[in-house]
C-alpha cells in the first residue's frame, strides 16, 4: 500500500509543510525509518532524532527547522494510530472462506465474506459478514457475532455469547464460562446453573487469555469499545460500562457494575456487588472493596484518592519509625508525669 | 421438560400451598417469570416483586399472601440450585459418540457411553462412562478419568492426571504442566523434572483458564467437592481438602496445604509450604505468609483476624494524619523539656 | 534405561561409596525407593529417612552411616536435577513425525527431525530440528523456533515470533498478543497496532496460561534461561534479562526493564516504564511503583528492603494500638499544657 503525504495528512487531519506528493509505504520508529516511511515527532524530546532521520516525512507535534516533509497535527499519538491502522488494519474477510478442517452445525447463518480457519467448531450460531475466525476457535450454540469481528486463536465461545461489531478477542480468551455460583448443602456445594449469557457491545477487545463468566440468570454485560487487557477476569452479572479500559490481570468480582470511561489498571481487585461510577480512574493493584460514588482519581488499599494514597505509601515506608517514636513519647510523657 | 410443583416440592423438600399439579417448565427471574416458571423469592425484599409476579408459582422463605401457587422452604438459595439442575442438568454423555475428527490412541480405554467431540486428542487414556470432552480438549498418556466428567473446550490434561466422578473442567483450564521447580548451577537454573501427578477428587470443578501444575515427586491434589474458580495457579504439591472454594486469580504457591472447608475469596495470594487448617475463610486480596492454624475469619497483608483488618485499613486511612499528629506531639513534648 | 552408579557419580560430580557397578533404573523419594532407584538425602533432616530407606544408591550432602552404596556430593538438589533429567529428558524430536491432521503452510521450513501433532497449524515459519509441536498448537506466519524446542498443547504463537533453542512453553501460552495500545480520540479508545514482536533467547521456559505480548513499535524480548511461571502477564515492549525466574500470576506493565538474574516471587505487579537493574530479588504479593537500581532483596507495597517491610508489617498489625496510644498521648499532654 502507498499513500502520497498529502492523503495521509487528510487522514488525520494536519497540515502538510514540504512535499505533499511524496510517497509513504509505512511508519517506523524515528531511528529506524527510511526514505519511505513516516516518523511520529510526539514532544521536543524527539527533536534531534527527528533532525536525523532519514524519514520520507514526519508527523509532528509543531513545525520542525528540518528540511524533511512534515504532517503537524494537534495529537500525534492519535495521528499515529490513524496511520500506523491504516498501513495495518485489523484483519477483515474480504473473500469467503471455510477451510476444510472446520466443523459448522446445521443451521449455522454465516453471511458471506466470512474467513473460518482451520479446526474450527461453529455452533448452531449466526456470524456477521467480515468475521474473521482464526485456527481452533469455538463458537457455541446460539451464539451471536456481529460484522468485522476478530477472533484469535483458541478462542472460546460457551453457547449464547453476543458480540457486537469489530469485536477483537485474543488468544485462549474464554467466554460464557459458567459463573462461581453454589449453594451450600450442608458443607457441601450445589452447583447454581448459571443460566444468563454474556454480551459484548461493539468495538470491545479483550486480551488474551481471560475469562469472562456468563451471568447466573442475566447477562454479564460489557459496553461499546471497553478494551480489556490480558489474564482479567470478569464474574457473573458484571455489567462494565462503555469506553473503559482494564488493564492485565484485573478480577472483577461477581454483579459489579462499572460506569463509562471507567479506567482500572492492572492488577486491580474488586469485590462483588459494587458500583462503581462513570469518570472513575484506579491505579494499579488497588482493591475496591466499597461503592465509588464520585468520579476521580484513586488507589490504594484501602483505596482512597490517589495522591493521599501516595502520601500514605511514603508515611508507610516510615511506620516502624514512627511507631518507635511513640513508644519515645509515652516514655517522656510518663517520666513528665512521675515528676521527673 | 415438564413437572409438576408436587414434584417439584418433593425435589427441594418444600411445602406446597395451591394448585400441586399446575405444570412447570423452568426458572426464571421473578420479573420477567410466566404462568408455566417457577419464580424465587428468596427474602422479604422480593415480596413486592413476588405479588406483582407472573410466575406460575413461587418458591419462597415463607408463606406469602399472594394468589400465587408456593412452594415453602427453609433455604431458598439450595432450592433454586436444584430445580434449575433438574431443568439445566449439567452435560453428561447419554449415547456414545465418538466425532470423527477426534483421535484417539490405541489402547486408550472409553466406556460407553461417552462423548468425545471435534478434534478432541485423547492418548493411552481411561475414561468412565457418562464422560463429555468437548472440542479440542487434550487428554494426555496415562490419564484416568471418572464417570460423568465434563471438560469444556480446549481443556488440556497432560500425562497421568487423575480425576474422579463427576468432575467439570472450564475452556482453557490445564492441569498437570510441570511445576516451577529449578536447581541453580551458578547463576544458571537446571530444570527439575516434574515427576508427580494431579488428582482431583470427585465432584471437584475448575474455572476457565486456571493452571494446575503436577507435583515434583508427589502428586498434586484436590479434595472432593471442591470448587476453583477462574484464572487460579495451583502450584507443584499442593494439597487441597474438600468442600473448599477458592475465588478468582487466587494463587498457591508449591507444596502449600489447605485443610477442609477452606474459603479463600479472590485475588488472593499464598506463600509455599505454609498449613491452612480447616475452616479458615480468607477474605479477598489476601496475602497469606505464615501458616493459619486456627479456623476463623481473616484477611488482609499482613493477614488477620478480618475484623482486625478493618479497623487497621480504618487506621491507614488516617496514617498521615496520624503521622502529623506523632510530629506535633514531639515538637510540644520538646518545648515541655526545654522549659518553654 | 539403567545406568551404573559410578556413571550417575561422573554425571554429578559425586565421590562413590560402595558398589558403582549396581544398576539404578531412576529416581524415587526416600521412603519409596526400591532397590533399582536412586534417593536423595538434601540434608541432616532426611539421615534418619536415609537410614530405613530401601534405594538402591543414596546420593548425598555428606558420607552417611549407612549400609547403602552412596554418592556424595556438594550439591544435593543439582545432583537430583541432572539425574533426575537423566532419567526423564525433556521431550525432543528423534524422528520426523508430522500428523495427518496437521496443517503445515506452503513455504513453511521445517528442519528434519521434528515432531508436528495432531490438529498443529503451521504458517509460513521456520522450525529447527529436535522440536516438537504437541497437539493443536498454533504457529502463526514469520514464526521462527529454534532446536529442540517444545511446545505443549494449545500453545498460541501469533505471525513473528522468534524462539531461541531449547525453549519450553507450557500449555495455553500465548505469546505474540497484542499489547494494550489506543490512543484517545476524545472520549474513544483507538486502537494502536502493535508492529514489533516477541524474541525469547536459549532455554526460556514459560508456564501455562501465560500472555506475552508483542511490542508495540520494537520487540518484547526475554533473556536466556529465563523462566516464568504460570498465568503471568509481560506487556509490551518489556525487556526480561537473562537468568531470571519470574514466580506464577506476575504481571509486568509495558515498557518495563528487568536486568539478569532477577527474582519477581509470586503475584507481583510491576508498572510499566520501569528499571529494574541486575540481581533484585523481589518478595512475593509486592508492588514496583520506582524503578529498583541497587541490586538486594526487596518486598512489599510499597517496596522497600525485604527485612524492613517484615518491620512494617509488625508495626500494621498493631497499627490500631498505635493510633490508640497517639491519642492518648494527645489527650495526656493536653492537660499538662492546660495545667492539670
Amino acid at each position: 500500500m502507498t499513500e502520497t503525504v498529502s492523503s495521509l495528512a487528510t487522514l488525520v487531519g494536519g497540515r502538510v509543510l514540504g512535499d505533499g506528493q511524496k510517497r509513504i509505504v509505512g511508519v517506523a520508529d524515528l531511528r529506524a525509518a527510511g526514505p519511505e516511511q513516516l516518523g511520529f515527532v510526539r514532544d521536543q524530546k524527539y527533536r534531534d532524532a527527528a533532525r536525523t532521520s532519514k524519514a520520507g516525512a514526519l508527523i509532528t507535534y509543531e513545525e520542525l527547522d528540518a528540511a524533511a516533509t512534515q504532517i503537524v497535527v494537534a495529537d500525534v499519538g492519535l495521528a499515529f494510530a490513524r496511520v500506523a491502522l491504516h498501513f495495518h488494519p485489523v484483519p477483515r474477510a474480504r473473500t469467503h472462506r471455510l477451510h476444510p478442517t472446520a466443523i459448522v452445525a446445521e443451521g449455522a447463518e454465516i453471511e458471506a465474506p466470512c474467513e473460518i480457519g482451520p479446526n474450527v467448531v461453529v455452533g448452531r450460531a449466526r456470524i456477521g459478514a467480515g468475521t474473521v475466525l482464526m485456527a481452533g476457535t469455538h463458537v457455541g450454540d446460539g451464539c451471536r457475532l456481529g460484522r468485522d469481528c476478530l477472533l484469535y486463536p483458541r478462542v472460546v465461545l460457551y453457547h449464547g455469547v453476543v458480540l457486537g461489531d469489530r469485536v477483537i478477542l485474543h488468544a485462549g480468551a474464554v467466554l460464557g464460562s459458567d459463573g462461581f455460583g453454589y449453594a451450600k448443602d450442608g458443607d457441601r456445594y450445589v452447583k447454581v446453573p448459571q443460566l444468563g449469557g454474556v454480551r459484548l457491545a461493539d468495538d470491545v477487545e479483550i486480551g488474551a487469555n481471560c475469562a469472562i463468566d456468563r451471568g447466573a440468570m442475566g447477562d454479564t454485560t460489557i459496553g461499546a469499545r471497553t478494551k480489556i487487557d490480558n489474564l482479567c477476569h470478569i464474574a457473573h452479572n458484571c455489567r462494565i460500562g462503555q469506553d473503559c479500559a482494564l488493564a492485565a490481570a484485573t478480577c472483577v468480582a461477581g454483579s459489579t457494575v462499572l460506569g463509562d470511561r471507567v479506567i482500572l489498571a492492572g492488577h486491580v481487585a474488586i469485590s462483588g456487588h459494587l458500583e462503581i461510577v462513570d469518570d472513575v480512574r484506579i491505579g494499579g493493584n488497588s482493591c475496591i472493596l466499597r461503592d465509588v460514588s464520585k468520579p476521580g482519581e484513586y488507589m490504594g488499599d484501602p483505596l482512597m484518592d490517589k495522591k493521599k494514597w501516595f502520601r500514605v505509601l511514603g508515611a508507610q515506608r516510615e511506620l516502624v519509625e514512627m511507631q518507635a517514636t511513640v513508644e519515645a513519647l509515652q516514655k517522656e510523657l510518663a517520666a513528665i508525669r512521675d515528676g521527673k
